[in-house]
């Protein structure tokens, strides 16, 4: 079985490491301007609700990045034999949430150029993310076109807190530059503070716990956006990847799309099929964390089997954050291994079978 | 069996009803002051997308507010042989986007006293909702004191529209009047507009069908913040029931509520019990309008399942809406019929029993 951990968190110990990526004015900015946290941390509009606790499990606290590396290694890839793992950097897409997108820009710029510098070369099972900020889209496609070709990256990334729905308008000129290269456009939980709109209905929520919860919502959002667009008629081949959004909320949301949408579908002429059938053909959603029902397995497994689990789920971890789901506890209907583990994500980053030889003798 | 509609709609054919129920300054305001519609229009913050249809059912279009009554009567009541029906007005509810607290309050009280003199003597059958402005809380809180102890009154109704997420403290006065009369506190579907919080996380969406479709975001933040505060610890005997916003959401929101709690629940220490545990306890759902699974009935069956349905759930129809479920096509598991349709109504609705032999008769 060819195993792919589609969420996989390349973070820095410092933002610092960013500092040869940045050039003049935006590097003054980084180390003399204002810092939103202790020495290091990376520029961004902190969102409203802190974690009682921290981010990362409790046993994986490294001391310098080689050591990240190493732990990664044996907590992780080798521990569970991951065949491939996609890196998702950690808190680069916190870029969104700026003001300023020139910097954020920047800063999006100087990650990628860090990853593909220092994490690619570490190991062969390491494949990357573009991350953008999609706050301006052209620079942002500008990106996708500078680095959409290397051999190992598979797709773009972007937080899933925005300024706006995913399917406006504003943000094609990303999603052109990913058709352009044969990349999925991703989002993945995060860049909730800042600039971007509010992540969830009906304003603040008070605790983190609770608020975490609910942040599901954005991407329901998101999703319904960019059915309703068209964006995938504009681009029938485009794969949209929801990362660490949950999952057994997805049936509730497309049933009721597919029912608004058939009783008032002269409001989108433009699209051709039904949401659900959108989903199916463009739409794939990361498992972790994988929801846990209270009484019964057949309970999640009947919400699965709801949104074509079997083809439509990928494999992720989120190695090493507090919620990590690891492989020997995902409980996923057994039939459906091979294909959550690692054929789903195949046809999704087909640049990886291309590399699987290399990843298989790693 | 005994059959309780928790959503039949009293609407008015001109709001001009309301006049000789409003006083001094507020009724010169409605008659000289700016109307947001067509001459008769209920004073309100219209929400940004417009229904690309009309909000009827095509074939209820009364003349005269007697022939409102009579359709209702002939294509609802007395079809469906329904021994009660719960009357939540319908634009009334719509005062919560107003910016001054003080019109709104106003505006219901005038709903709330037409309501009592026009509707509840027409039909044995018809129970009411105190429908208060979430606006001021305090006046609010009067509005359910004045009218709270009426034998015919059995819930008082804001829009699932609010400024913050109905657990804050902010609204703490609203249930502790409820818990003083001993009425439910119910949220219906409505109130996206004027100066109400973004209904959606992740900014505005475009289109009506979109919208709709994802507008069961603000009742998943009202439920897991009514939760997270304790309003169930204050008020144990409190319930609360959610009006129109779908159903096969909840499980996936709960099961990320009891896992989020299960790690994080230092942050409120005030609970002394599962997330859902207190829904179980405290939190009711109507069915209107019920998903409809694209393939199978039984991926539907066992979200509702996952939620203790038979004990969570309350039939409504949504009488005359354009998305109205009847009884005859309500697809619930067929074992569960009588305590959908009116069993668990009689428990949260406990003056629905004492007027029961006259609803029989009607």
């Amino acid at each position: 079985m060819f195993i792919v951990d589609c969420d996989c968190h390349n973070y820095w110990m410092s933002a610092e490491v960013l500092l040869p990526y940045l050039d003049g004015f935006f590097r003054d900015y980084f180390v003399r301007g204002e810092q939103p946290g202790p020495p290091g941390a990376f520029p961004h509009g902190h969102r409203a609700w802190l974690h009682p606790e921290g981010f990362s499990r409790a046993d994986i606290k490294p001391q310098t990045q080689d050591e990240h590396l190493s732990l990664m290694r044996e907590k992780h890839l080798d521990r569970y034999k991951i065949d491939c793992a996609i890196l998702t950097g950690d808190e680069a897409m916190e870029a969104s949430t700026l003001a300023n997108p020139y910097y954020a820009a920047a800063l999006v710029k100087a990650y990628n150029d860090w990853m593909v510098d220092w994490w690619l070369p570490k190991d062969p099972r390491f494949m990357g993310s573009i991350v953008i900020s999609p706050t301006d889209p052209k620079t942002a496609a500008d990106e996708i076109r500078r680095l959409g070709h290397h051999p190992r990256i598979v797709q773009v990334l972007a937080s899933h807190g925005a300024q706006r729905p995913y399917g406006d308008p504003f943000y094609h000129p990303i999603y052109e530059a990913c058709a352009e290269v044969g990349l999925p456009f991703a989002i993945h939980l995060g860049g909730q503070g800042g600039v971007n709109a509010h992540p969830i209905g009906a304003g603040p929520t008070t605790f983190f716990w609770e608020t975490h919860a609910l942040l599901p919502q954005s991407a329901m959002t998101h999703m319904a956006s960019m059915i309703a667009h068209g964006v995938f008629e504009k681009w029938p081949e485009l794969y949209f990847v929801v990362i660490e959004c949950g999952i057994a909320w997805v049936p509730s949301v497309i049933w009721r799309l597919d029912s608004n949408f058939k009783a008032l579908r002269k409001e989108t002429p433009w699209l051709k099929m039904l949401p659900s059938e959108y989903l199916s053909r463009n739409i794939r959603f990361t498992t972790q964390p994988l929801e846990m029902p209270g009484t019964k397995i057949e309970h999640l497994w009947a919400a699965l089997e709801a949104m074509d689990g079997r083809n439509t789920l990928m494999f992720a971890s989120d190695y090493p954050h507090w919620d990590y789901d690891n492989l020997d506890g995902l409980h996923i209907p057994p039939a459906w291994r091979e294909d959550i583990l690692g054929g789903n994500a195949l046809k999704v980053y087909r640049r990886i079978r291309a590399l699987q030889p290399v990843a298989n003798v790693a």
